[in-house]
C-alpha cells in the first residue's frame, strides 16, 4: 500500500470516529464547533498519534482513538480562532466559522473544542500517570501554538525578522502539535522517556520541514498544486525563510509587496535560483527531515516506524 | 475572624502565588494574558478549591495551590473572551484586554490562560487517578461555560426566555465553575464520590444564588454598591429572573429598554414589590442557598465547612 493509500484509509477510520462522536451536533454552538471538523481534512495528527503508539507497542493504538481525536480537536480549535484573527473567509472549501456565524460564536466554538480536546485525551484507555503526562504535553503545545500565532501576526509589520525568529515561529505554530501528537501516542502506549523525546523531535522537525516546503510551494508551484495564488506570500510581504535568505543575499522582496505579474514571479524565481536561495531553503527543509527521521532510530523497526518516516519524506516532496 | 477578613487573608495568599508564577510575564502575549489576573480580584474560586480540600481532609490544601490557581486562570480566560464578545471596555477598574491590545491578541491571551489552567491542574501534588478526574471536571465546566455564554448572548434578541432557560444559563455561566472549584478541591484531597457530588452541588447552587442576587442588586442597590448604573439590566432588556417573573404577573419590562429616570426606577420597583416579584425572586435565591448548604451535610463538621456555608450566605446577603 502506498503512503497516500495508507493515510487515506486511516483518515477514513478517524472520520468515522469523528462522525460517531460529533455527527449529530445539536444547537448553534455545537454546529459551529463541528463545522470545519465535519468538512474533512487529512487527519494527519490523529493518524500520527495512532502510528506512534503502534510504533512503540504494536496494537496499542486500539484503545487510543479518543486521544487521537483530541489532537484533531486541538488543531480545529486553532483553525477557528486563527481564521478570526487572520480574517480568512474560506477553509477546507467551506466558509470559515466566523463567516457562517459571527465572531463571538466562533470564539466560543473554538473554546468548546479546546475543552473537548482535554476531555477526549482523558477518555483514552491508558495508565493514569501516562495520561497526566499527556495532558501536560497538550497544554504546553496549546500555549506554544498561541505563541507561534502571536509571533506570526507580529511579523506582519516587520521586515527584519531573523532566521532564528522564523524557525521559532514555525516550530511553535506547526511543529509542536505534530511533536505532541507523536509524543502523546507514544506516552499512552508506554514508551520510555527516550522514546517519547525521539517521537517529539520527529514531529517537531517534520513539522518545521513541512512549513518550509509550504513556503517553497507557494513560490514555485502552480496555482493548481498550491490551491493559492502563486507567490501570495511575496505579494503579502510574509517573512518566510525564502524572504530572509534572499535579504541576506541582497535581494529585497519588499518591493514585490503588491500585485505582480506571472512574468515578474518567473523573473524573481530565476534570480533567487541564481543566488542559491531556493537550494539553500530546500536544504534547510531536507536537514530538518533528516533530523526527524534519525530521531526514530531509538524505536524498534516496524511498519509504523516506516510510515512515520515516509510521512516526513512526503512533507518535503509535496508540490514542487 | 469575620468571613470578609478570612477571604481577604486567603485572597492575599493566592495573590502571592499568582505573583510568583505570573508576576514577570514576558512579551506582549503574556502581558495581555496576565493583565486582568494581576489587576486583583476576590480569588473566590481558588479559595474555594482550598477550603473544599481542607473540609474533606484538614491540611490537604497545602499541596494544591497550583490546582487552585487553575480555577482562577480558567475564570480569567472566560473574562477575556467574554469581554470581547460583549464589547466591554472596563473590568476590575482597568481597561479590558482587547481594549489595551486588540481582539486577536485578546483571543490568544485567553487561549494561553486556558492551556495554563490545565497545566496548573496537573501540577498539584495528588493522586494521578484523582488528577485525571479533575481534568475531566474542568473540561466539562469549560464546555458548559461556553454553552452558558452562548445562551446568554442568544437571550439578547428574545423576550420569551423561560425560567428553565434562565436557570440553565445561570447554572452554566456562573454555577458550574464554583461547582468545579469545590469538587476539584475535594477530589484532589481524596473525597469519596458522594462528598465530591455534594461539593459540586454546593458550588453550583451557591453560584446560581449569587447570580440571582446580582440581578436583585442591579435593580435595588444604589450605584455605589453595585458599581453599575442602577437598573442597567432593565435598560438593556436583559432576561433576568426578575424580568421573567414580572412578565408572568403581567408586568412587561420591555418598554423600559431605554434611558429611564431614577423616579421611573423607583416606581417600577414599587410595582414589582406590590406584585410580589421581588419577594419571589429573593425566595428562589434563598432556596438555592439552602440546597447548597444542606448538600454539605455529608462532610464532617470543620471550620472550612462552616466557611463554605458562610460564603453561600454572603452570596445572597450582599448589596441589598
Amino acid at each position: 500500500m502506498t503512503l497516500a493509500q495508507y493515510l487515506e484509509k486511516n483518515a477514513e477510520i478517524v472520520d468515522r470516529a469523528i462522525d460517531r462522536y460529533f455527527g449529530d451536533a445539536f444547537g448553534d454552538l455545537y454546529r459551529a464547533s463541528t463545522h470545519l471538523l465535519l468538512a474533512g481534512g487529512k487527519r494527519l495528527r490523529p493518524v500520527i498519534v495512532l502510528l506512534a503508539a503502534d510504533a512503540v507497542r504494536k496494537g496499542s493504538s486500539d484503545d487510543l482513538m479518543p486521544a487521537a481525536l483530541a489532537l484533531e480537536l486541538t488543531h480545529n480549535f486553532t483553525l477557528i480562532h486563527d481564521d478570526i484573527m487572520d480574517g480568512d473567509a474560506m477553509r477546507r472549501g467551506v466558509p470559515t466559522v466566523h463567516t457562517v456565524w459571527d465572531e463571538p460564536t466562533a470564539i466560543l466554538a473554538g473554546d468548546v473544542l479546546y475543552a473537548k480536546a482535554f476531555e477526549f485525551l482523558c477518555m483514552a484507555e491508558a495508565d493514569d500517570r501516562a495520561k497526566i503526562r499527556t495532558v501536560k504535553m497538550l497544554a504546553k503545545a496549546c500555549a506554544e501554538l498561541c505563541e507561534g500565532q502571536s509571533m506570526d501576526m507580529s511579523f506582519a509589520n516587520r521586515t527584519d525578522v531573523t532566521e532564528a525568529e522564523y524557525l521559532e515561529m514555525v516550530q511553535k505554530k506547526t511543529g509542536v502539535l505534530y511533536g505532541a501528537s507523536a509524543a502523546i501516542g507514544g506516552t499512552l502506549s508506554g514508551a520510555n522517556p527516550v522514546q517519547v523525546d525521539a517521537l517529539y523531535q520527529w514531529g517537531v522537525n517534520s513539522g518545521i520541514a513541512f512549513q518550509i516546503q509550504d513556503d517553497l510551494i507557494d513560490l514555485l508551484a502552480s496555482t493548481d498544486v498550491s490551491g493559492k495564488d502563486r507567490a501570495s506570500d511575496i505579494r503579502e510581504g510574509k517573512q518566510t525563510l525564502i524572504a530572509i535568505r534572499a535579504r541576506k543575499k541582497g535581494i529585497d522582496l519588499a518591493p514585490y509587496r503588491r500585485e505582480i505579474t506571472d512574468a515578474e514571479v518567473d523573473d524573481l524565481v530565476a534570480r533567487l535560483h541564481r543566488a542559491g536561495v531556493i537550494d539553500e531553503v530546500r536544504a534547510v527543509a531536507l536537514e530538518r527531515a533528516d533530523i526527524a527521521k534519525r530521531a526514530l532510530s531509538v524505536l524498534p523497526d516496524s511498519e509504523e516506524k516506516q510510515r512515520l518516516m515516509e510521512i516526513t519524506d512526503f512533507f518535503i516532496s509535496r508540490g514542487c
